[in-house]
């Protein structure tokens, strides 16, 4: 078992103003590879405790991995720290600060002291190349144990960990690919999954985490044995004939976009209060334009009617936050855009808008297949954010299932 | 000073199949509240690690707030690891199995022996009501120090935090409240921004710090002096005419939007590549609906042709992605929406779809203000993500200008 301790810098992390996301990307990559992530852990650009925490690790773990602190500016101190923490000087390293200098110029960007830093690193150590950045990552070994810093920027990260750092840290260790099926299940408490998990009873071998996300449950079966994995997830799978919504890293969005493609079909969207979150996810998923046409966020009563052709009488009868607008709706926008296919969402998303009739939560669905339109109402809890995501997953998750 | 560590559990956490959000939010609530955030550690499932981290934890810091494992699974572990970590046994506390009976009759859920762990709590500990779910929060004192568990699920800890956890926390801490203010550059390298503030030669008491995130710089400021820490807010604000976006905790989203209602003029947004991420960051803010009256996502050239009336000879001349294109989207859909203003898009946000002419990044901006339009065109760097959302930023803040 080789152990991973990752350690994200900086200050703006723990105070809130940015959110972490390195670690988990981070975390899920080193788990797929084989690796046991231990330890994951926030650090402020204090020098004394990224030392600290640097020398604890660096006993502790096989390998430490860490993020941010590797820019120009006066608080990024990684470099300094882990030469302390590694018992070395700093050193200008050559390659380094040629690739700063090359980039800022191809930038434009005035190259100053501050600069020249960034090309300081441990003396002896091992770099890895910044094909999106300025900042080149290092490494440092210590009784057999490794130390590797990137930078904290996510998509120059990325990079630097897929090509350079991870076939690193795979020289430095053999292992046996893990292998990680997740089962999603969509609208069901996790106390129904966990009684079916449970009476299961998993070998010692096989590793279950079941997690609740805004509606789903991601049940993740993960082990070394292959054959094995996939009994287990089949079996979670077959338990919800319903409420299965797909395997692996497939989102909903996937999945969805992968069925209309083998049924050769479009998809167009209506959205209000979930304010394009539907469109979102769709055109997150890299060549949807095969198949989503596009859509009308339609805030306005006026948009509704107009751009939708919502008839004026269903909006005075029923109200904008009902079941026959969204019908409307849904077929409005299957016409404009010329799909198959349309999804409409209209209702409360708030925090205010809600009334005793229509309270905060109400959403109404409305899906067309080849002119056939179905409708759903909901009434859902949670803050606007919870509520527009629940929305977003339902739509995405009925659509699915009109369509199979 | 009163030290914080917080403590987010989960395996899911390390494994990456869930970011954590919790943390980022509490610290930059208790930052705000005057405690000091000095530790963020996520730690697996597992009861070993658990009890360790909150012991070790309880010794370093005055207040330890863990958020996760306090669900019906057999993986939510941490009230039987509370009470072995502060040596006292577990006893079913009849207030909080009254409230999860309750809850769960009212969703319709059958309630299971598993369900009945959740109230089997830390003996003599203090109970923390959850209004939006079924599992209650707790705490343990030891040796003057506190510690005090929440759910996992974002909105309920939300709640129980606002409500319950930090007015408990400020009854045994009486606070001076930390004055933080946030100055938000687009546009620069962040070498620019940390000269000025390296000039500014600031006090001990005055904390500053820069974060970098898709194209914006934070300059955060912080102390216990309110106006010592306006004036260096103000000091960077007028270093950076050009460049200023905003104070506060104002996105750019946010500054648009007040702007917009003080000049009583609506807008309406036509993305393509942007896959609406600009219609989504508008609708986040609450009340948006007064100026934003919606908008068309134009995936196909069909869609831009029909329903943006883009003229079919600027498509056949220019192609989709160029700033003809962008200013006939952003005069059509002000027309169709009726809006004063509008933002168009389009684009090659990637992996796929670059050439050499237009390799993926290249972004064309489209502005419309009582019909004059303003077009702008880009080529950025990044992954899928970066270039949409640097994408985002740039029309916000660009169509901000315009307007100012």
């Amino acid at each position: 078992m080789v152990k991973v301790g990752i350690l994200a810098i900086g200050s703006e992390l723990l105070e809130g103003s940015i959110v972490d996301t390195n670690s988990a990307w981070l975390g899920s990559k080193l788990t797929k590879a084989g690796f046991n992530v231990d330890d994951v852990r926030l650090i402020p650009d204090d020098r004394e405790k990224i030392v600290t925490t640097m020398k604890e690790a660096l006993e502790k773990y096989d390998i430490v991995l860490t993020t941010g602190g590797l820019g120009p500016t006066f608080d990024d101190i990684t470099a300094e720290a882990m030469a302390e923490a590694t018992g070395v000087e700093l050193e200008m390293c050559e390659e380094a600060r040629q690739h700063m200098i090359k980039r800022l110029q191809k930038y434009g960007v005035t190259i100053k002291e501050s600069h020249e830093r960034q090309a300081l690193l441990p003396k002896g150590c091992l770099i890895f190349p910044n094909v999106s950045g300025t900042a080149m990552g290092f490494a440092m070994e210590q009784n057999g144990n490794v130390i590797a810093s990137m930078p904290g920027v996510p998509y120059e990260m990325y990079n630097m960990f897929d090509n350079h750092v991870l076939p690193f840290l795979l020289e430095r260790h053999s292992l046996k690919e893990r292998i990680s099926i997740d089962v999603r299940i969509g609208g069901l408490p996790e106390s129904d999954i966990d009684d079916v998990v449970i009476d299961m009873n998993l070998p010692e071998e096989v590793e279950c985490i079941i997690n609740v996300a805004k509606g789903e449950c991601l049940v993740k079966f993960r082990g070394f044995d292959k054959a094995q994995i996939e009994k287990c997830a089949e079996h979670v799978a077959k338990a919800f004939p319903k409420n299965f919504v797909g395997y692996g890293d497939d989102g909903l969005a996937s999945v969805l976009i992968r069925l209309l493609k083998e049924k050769k079909m479009t998809i167009s969207v209506a959205e209000s209060c979930t304010g394009v979150m539907i469109g979102k996810e769709l055109t997150e998923i890299s060549g949807s334009s095969e198949v989503f046409m596009g859509g009308i966020i339609s805030y306005s009563n006026e948009a509704k009617e107009r751009l939708l052709r919502v008839p004026h009488n269903i909006m005075v009868l029923y109200g904008a936050v009902s079941v026959e607008t969204a019908k409307a709706m849904a077929v409005g926008v299957a016409n404009q855009l010329r799909t198959q296919c349309s999804i409409a969402v209209t209702g409360i998303a708030g925090p205010g808008g809600g009334t005793e009739e229509k309270p905060v939560g109400t959403i109404c669905l409305a899906y067309s297949v080849n002119n056939e339109v179905t409708t759903k109402k909901y009434e859902y809890m949670g803050d606007r954010d919870a509520i527009r995501t629940r929305a977003m997953k339902t739509a995405l998750r009925e659509m699915i299932d009109l369509l199979k």
